[in-house]
C-alpha cells in the first residue's frame, strides 16, 4: 500500500494581507508548512491554521524564513551561522506555542525560500541546519527536496526525513528545480501535473526538464494554494491518487 | 526566614544595539524578564541570556511587548483582544524554544511597558491576560506590580503570583507608580533606595509619594541594569538584604 | 460648470502582497492617496504609481500612516506630537523623491486610517497636523472629510483644502462616518452609490444614516479599488457624472 | 591651500537606542552621513541632525542602507536592481524632507555597510548606483572610498566626487580596506592615526597594510563617533590639520 502526503506553504499572509483561503485549502491537505513571522505570517493566522489542522488531523510544520518581509524571504541574506540557527529556534518556538495550546506537536520543519535554496547549495549548510533541529528535538522530521543535501545530512544524523516532490515544478537532470525564471519551469496544465504526480508516486520516476528519466522518492507532494485554479489542481491530484489506491495521509504517520 | 527575588528587564537590545551588559548583571539577579522580539530583543541575545541564566540558576520570564520597535513598546496601541492574546503566545513560545534547548522552563510572564500599564487600568484587561496565560500553562507565575489588577485577576483563577516592588520608583497612595514624567518619581540615591527596599522587605511597609504609610507585599524586587551606577545599586541592595538574613532566591523556589 | 475629483487609496501592497491593480484603477481616477511605507507601501509600488499618474495626469497625494504594518495603520497608537510630525515629513519626503524623478509635485496630503480618525477627534490634533504641513510646503492641499476638523484647521491657516466625500460610506447627523463595525455603514449597491454621489455633487445634499438631510461640500469623491466590483462602481460613477455635465478632474486644477 | 572635509556616520540610533552623541560630535565635523531608516535611523533623530547641521554649517549626506534593522545593514542582501534603486530614492527623499524644512540641500550620498561594499565589488554595480543618483539630482556629490569603483563610475558620468579616506582603517595594496575581521585592521592609537592622516592629506601618501607606499587622494576624512575615545581622536586630527594650515571645511565648498 503506497502512502503519500499532500503539503502546501500556508499562512503567508501578513496583517491585512491574505494569500490563500486557509479554511478552504487545509482540509484538502495532510500537512502544512506554516510561515512563522519572519518572511510572512502573523500570530492570528498561525493560530487559525493550527486550529484548522487539529480539526482536520493535518500535520503541522514550521516554515522559518529570512527576516525579510519586504522580500518575502526570497532574497538571499548573508547571515552568520549562529544567528541563523537562533532565527530557526525563535520561529519554531513561536509556532510551537500555538501547537501546545491545541495539544499538538510540530511534525516537521522546512526552511522557506532563499534559505531553503541556500541549504541545497552546500552540504555543509544543510548539515548545520539539520543538526540545529536535532539539537532542539530529534522527533521533528526534516522535509526537503527529494534526494537533496538536507535529506542526505539528516540521514547522516539518523533523523527522520520526508522527501518532497513539487507537483508543478520542472526538475533538472541533477535533481534540482529549474529556476522559476526559466520559461516553462512551472507547470500550469492540470492534466500534465496529475500525470506527472502519478508517475512519481506509483513508479518513482520523473522525466527531467532536459528529457531524461530520473528516479525519485516521494513522501510528500508539494502543491500551491495561492494561484487561481490551485484548489482544482489539488482536488484532481487527490482524486487521481485515491483512484489508484494510494493512501493520502500525513507523513508523520508513515515515516 | 524571609525570601525575596531580584529581577530586572533584560535583553532589550536589538541587532547592533546593546542596552546592558547581560554577563555582568545576570549573576547578580535571581530572575530576569526577557524581551521577546516585538518591542526589543533578538534571537542571539535571547539565547545568550538563557544560557547565562542556566549557569547562574536564574529564573527566566517572558517579557512580551507591543509590536513597536520604534517606540520600544512604550506607546499604547489599540489592539484587538484576540490579536493581543496571540502576540502573547508568539512571544512566549519564541523564548520557550531557547529554554527548551537548555532544558529549562519559563518561570514567569510579565507584560512590558505600555502593555503592562494598560493591564492595570481595568481589571477586565488583566483578567483576559492572566486567563490567556492560564490556558497556555498554569505553571507560569504571574509577575506584576504588588497588589495590582493582574495579581487580583490571577488569584481569582488560582494562578501563582509574584508581587513586584520597584526599588527606585515612587508609589502613589493608590498603590500605582508615580509616572516617570513627574519630577522625583524615580529615585537615584543609592542609600535611599536601599533603605526603602529594606523597609519593604522586612516590614512590608512603604511610604507613598504623598507621604502615607502603605502596606506592601514583596516577592520580587525590580532593579534596573541600563543606567550608570545601576550595578552598584543592585550590589548594595544584595549586601543589605543578606546582612539582614534575607534569602535572595528566584521566586519560582518559594511561590 | 461643476468640477469634482475622483480619488482612491492606492499602493497599499507590500512586498509580494498586492491589494489592487494600479494599472487598471489609476486611469479611472483623477487623484490618488499613496501609501508611503509605514502602514503599507514599498518603494517599487510607489514609483510605479507615480509613473502611471504622470501618464494619466492624475494628482498625487501622500497618505502617511502609523508605523504599524501588522495593523495596517488602522490601530490607534499614542505617539508624541514631535514624533508624529516627523513621521509625516519622513513619509512625504519619501514619496516626493519619486515625484521629483518624474518632474511632478505632491498635490495633497491625507493621513491614513487610525491617524486620520484621531485627527478628527479633537481640533487641536487637526491644527498640529495641518500646521506641520504648512511649515513644510504651503502648496500642499489638505484633503480631509468634508466639513471636519482638518478642513476647519486648514482654513484657519489659509491653506488650500479639498472636501472629501466617501461614495460608499454612511454619514452620521454630526457629519462623521458611521463606523465600519456598524451594520449597513458601508454601501455595496452600485445604483444606490451612484444616486448618492449625484445628489452630493449636484445638489450638495446628503441623507444621513439617521435619515436627516445634510448639506455637504464635495471636492473629491473617495472610491475604493480593493473590493470585488469596485472598478465597476467607479466606472458607473464616472459615467453618471459625465452625463450630468460634471467635469471630472484633479482638485489641484480647481482649488 | 589644502582643504579637507571631516565626515562621520551619524544618526544610527533607533527608537530608544542611541549610538553616539550627535550634539557633541557634529560641531567637530564638516559633513555627516545620515542613516535614513532602513538599517538604522528614525525621523526624530534625522530631524535633530539636520537642525544641528544647519547651526554648524555641516554638509548633509544621505546614507542609505539595506532594509535590515536586525543586521544593521551589514549583511549582504541579494536585491534586484530596480528595487535597490527605489530603496535609494525612498531614503534620499525621506532625508530631503528634513533638509527642506530647514532650507537645506542634500550635499552627498554614500551607501552604508554591505551595500557600499557590494558597490565596490563590480564596476557595474557602482555604475548603476551613481547613474541612479544622477537621474535624481546631478548636484548630489558621490562620496566613496578613494580611488574605488564608485569614484570611477561617477567620473564617467561627469558627476562630482569626493574621495573618502578612513582615518583608522588599514588599506590593502589594491586600495581596498582590510576587512574588520583581520587583526590589526582597525587602528586605535591616536598618535598613529593622526600621523597617518597628516601623511595622507599633506603628501597624498599612505603605507598599505602590507607595507607598500600608495598614492591617495583625500577629499574627506572618515572618523567614527561611536567608540570610546572617538571624540578625542577627532579633536586631535582637527588640531594637527589646523596646525599645518589645512582648511577643514565641508567638501561641498571645494568640489
Amino acid at each position: 500500500m503506497i502512502k503519500v502526503d499532500l503539503v502546501s506553504d500556508i499562512g503567508e499572509g501578513f496583517g491585512r494581507y491574505k494569500l490563500c483561503d486557509e479554511e478552504a485549502i487545509i482540509p484538502l491537505l495532510t500537512s502544512v508548512n506554516v510561515a512563522c513571522g519572519y518572511h510572512a505570517g502573523v500570530p492570528n493566522i498561525m493560530r487559525k491554521i493550527v486550529k484548522i489542522c487539529k480539526e482536520n488531523e493535518v500535520g503541522i510544520g514550521a516554515h522559518p524564513g529570512f527576516p525579510d518581509l519586504m522580500g518575502f524571504g526570497r532574497r538571499f541574506m548573508k547571515i552568520k551561522d549562529n544567528e541563523l540557527e537562533n532565527y530557526l529556534y525563535y520561529q519554531i518556538g513561536a509556532l510551537e506555542a500555538f501547537c501546545k495550546l491545541y495539544g499538538l506537536k510540530i511534525q516537521h520543519c522546512i526552511a522557506h525560500g532563499a534559505w531553503g535554496n541556500w541549504l541545497e547549495q552546500d552540504i555543509e549548510n544543510a548539515r548545520k541546519f539539520v543538526k540545529a533541529i536535532a539539537n532542539y528535538n530529534k522527533e521533528i522530521i526534516i522535509l526537503a527536496i527529494s534526494g537533496g543535501f538536507r535529506i542526505q545530512a539528516a540521514k547522516e544524523l539518523n533523523l527522520k526525513v520526508a522527501n518532497e516532490f513539487f507537483a508543478d515544478r520542472e526538475v533538472q537532470n541533477n535533481g534540482r528545480l529549474v529556476p522559476r525564471t526559466v520559461s516553462g519551469s512551472v507547470l500550469h496544465d492540470k492534466d500534465k501535473i496529475v500525470k506527472r504526480v502519478l508517475k512519481a508516486v506509483l513508479e518513482n520516476k520523473l522525466i527531467s526538464f532536459e528529457g531524461k528519466e530520473l528516479n525519485i522518492k516521494v513522501d510528500s507532494i508539494c502543491v500551491h494554494g495561492d494561484t487561481p485554479g490551485s484548489l482544482e489542481i489539488i482536488k484532481a491530484i487527490r482524486a487521481a491518487l485515491l483512484k489508484e489506491g494510494v493512501v493520502i495521509t500525513k507523513f508523520g504517520d508513515f515515516i
